[in-house]
């Protein structure tokens, strides 16, 4: 057995101009999922499971004379939820890409513009509560019984198989992202993940100035309830952080406060809540899932949502994790592992 | 192309002891397999055909500022038998590790203390008879028509998703695993592996003193015929072995005897014999697999099995591996090839 | 994240005699695809649409004490055509070798005798016309709609399992293949690609005296309009080449006349015609595709097919390649991307 990976940091820099190479990096991250929606005698898994991922990701890369960069990047990974091992551990779709000083354009499992709009995430290792994300019921974006119905970089599948353009100068950031599916009503047998013909513009904006960050993203497509905005504002206090978001998803409003502060050299505890209005009767008379009767388990509803998140630094690249959500749906979970990077 | 791995021991060594890092590693084997159970006119099959493996390992770890390990492990590897490319190419599932001095607790494709029981496995590369293992019919866990049925690392599937603790000190090694299948009678679509809710739990102990070697395990089970325990022994003279084990699985012993030794600097040769009951007729009556009518081909059988296995070592990892074994219901297997590590 | 590679001869030069290790490199392409038999209205696809293909390549060695070296390699990729992420992203079936001076021997995904003659594709970084190939209509092997009926390398699935031998010496190059499929109309659950039993043997021959190049190739199979033979001849002119082809496929022949010049210091540029002859009454009459009614879309066609290709080195491993074809059937294609190499 070879050791291939060690400190990096020099090897980077004397990499030369023109050189290409291939970088492996990734984590794992483990731990016990406590649910209350599961139950052995009434879906047969138990309310605490094993809950676990192994990340290992490839980025190959390329300079050309002229200072023109080629990249392009792929994943494999091995997860399990609810006590069942994921099916998929084949590698991810490809994403390319090609950078020249602040500009970057990528093509094919894009990022996406309103996935990458900053302050949309926990400021945790998993981007969410626990050590799974617990569902990610803090993204104000997600709603309903719509979850994730926004382009974003797909970590086991193909992905949207997208283009954008990404350009940062100064404290300034914009993002622009497009995907067009293939008409599978035409050609049933031709598509790529969604059942109709659909493409998705979005566009981010976002700047930081000093301590304060702002952000703003937008989404046009042509499924329904996809339509949506977002805007985030945060504030970092050096040893704390304080955070608002709010989108509008086709008409659900979605507000987020989270809070963040160090204890010590090597705690963060985070809290956050959320408040989600309710399905109009217009929408649901059109078929929109209606959340004010919440399904037990289901990550949709009406109301208030809340969290605790609690992590420990084990040095090394190693954390304790732990945290606990309560779903506007009465849905708890609590969640506790380690998380390490390599 | 660039070379990843060369020399690897002063990178260990000069590694720092809160790095985190990848190593990759594996091995390739690939032979002939002469099978009396294949026809191409019966079963579609020529009776000599190509087996092979490229196996490769992926083994990621982390350490905390205590000393506390963190590791992580998947497989991804091609295989060919009889004449059949492995559909199956995939990552398999992770297992995840913390270790502490002698201590390790493993989560999600665990090891299994069943499948650790020194002195259970060939003394050969492949741990088997031949280049493939020839069905493994020497393992005195393998009987009737009940093979592999414990809790063992999967190098192509999900795995088991358990939980297990091992503890080594001096020559003493301990090792408990566990595992449990969600309920897919309450809920076909989830589960993973079996299709009863079933929770398997198992121990092992090993001592070691000088070179006699000793160790028990014992599987108990909700599954029907999985319980059983394992004993063996066995003394090792430098340059030849001797070993003895038994195992009863659900009332089904299986007595088995090896014997190693070198011949030169470079060969070494391998015989062993087995003993399996037969299949009582409660057990028959109750739809256990009765091994008396043995069926060609499978690995079933009442009776005495044998084989004799030959390596010669190449040098730089290689080495030519030969084995022939005769199942008791008859069924012959001849391979040869080569098998080399990286 | 860490630096696995870096520049790379001196590491191969001082790998000690008897090393075992493992190379990772691979390729990234990624442009746009015209193809006018996609319209969204009626097959679903547009007709512009990303071409794209990631790929990782493993390749592990060891070699013995008496300098016999052992190989193996496998890849995984990720793809898009026509707007589709292939869903097949785990590693390929492995290729196993054994070398000694100018001799090897491979089993398993063989290259192919066939597949591996000179002067059949195209002098381009992609081996075809374009940014992914454009279907290869300039092969001369390639006809009808029996596209690529030989035993050839598979990038995505398991190869053929067979066996072949090459040796080089000077100028010479010898390579004979042969794979067996299993047969599957005895045993309808067990195959290797294929429906029926069938055997492909092929030999090749190549020589190279100076700047001339000359080769030939034939293979036998039990499948139907599969037996064929190739002959190529090329000449290298320093900055431009002149390459003839002509192969009997079945009694269907195709002639095919490529040239390409450098324009400068970073350019080349390329064109072929190929010219196919017509399927024949009798043939037609026992089944095979009738090339004479074009079919859209499909790459078959009785007639005259040509391309030009232009290349620009970036540097650094990247290129930009662009290419427009004709197939015989009047399908129109033009790709432009990057190409880079890590």
């Amino acid at each position: 057995m070879k050791k291939v990976l060690f400190a990096t940091t020099a090897l980077i820099a004397t990499a030369s101009v023109a050189a290409a190479d291939v970088r492996i990096s990734g984590y794992g991250r483990f731990g016990l999922d406590y649910n209350d929606a599961n139950d052995s005698n009434v879906n047969g898994i138990s309310k605490t499971t094993i809950t676990s991922r192994l990340r290992l990701q490839f980025d190959m890369s390329a300079e050309s004379d002229s200072g023109v960069g080629f990249d392009a990047r792929f994943r494999i990974q091995a997860e399990s939820r609810d006590n069942v091992v994921g099916a998929v551990r084949q590698a991810n779709g490809a994403r390319f890409g090609v950078t020249y000083e602040g500009f970057r354009l990528n093509v094919g499992n894009i990022i996406g513009a309103v996935e990458n709009t900053p302050g949309t995430y926990l400021e945790t290792r998993t981007a969410g509560t626990g050590i799974d994300g617990a569902g990610f019921v803090s993204h104000v974006g997600n709603v309903s019984n719509e979850y994730f119905n926004w382009d974003a970089y797909s970590s086991g599948g193909g992905g949207v198989n997208g283009v954008e353009a990404l350009y940062s100068a100064g404290g300034f950031t914009g993002h622009i992202s497009y995907s067009k599916r293939n008409n599978s009503t035409v050609n049933p047998g031709v598509g790529n993940g969604s059942p109709n013909a659909a493409a998705r513009a979005a566009i981010m904006l976002a700047y930081n100035f000093g301590d304060f960050n702002v952000a703003g993203s937008y989404q046009d497509s042509d499924n329904m309830w996809e339509k949506k905005y977002i805007l985030t504002g945060s504030y970092d206090g050096g040893n704390w952080g304080v955070r608002l978001a709010y989108a509008d998803n086709e008409g659900i409003g979605k507000v987020g406060l989270y809070g963040n502060y160090d204890i010590g050299a090597a705690s963060n505890i985070l809290v956050w809540v959320t408040n989600e209005d309710a399905v109009s009767a217009a929408d649901v008379a059109n078929g929109r899932g209606d959340n004010r009767d919440a399904i037990a388990g289901s990550n949709q509803g009406e109301g208030t949502s809340y969290g605790i998140h609690y992590s420990y630094d084990l040095g090394g690249g190693a954390s304790f994790e732990t945290g606990y959500r309560r779903a506007s749906n009465d849905n708890d979970t609590f969640q506790a592992g380690v998380y390490f990077s390599f």
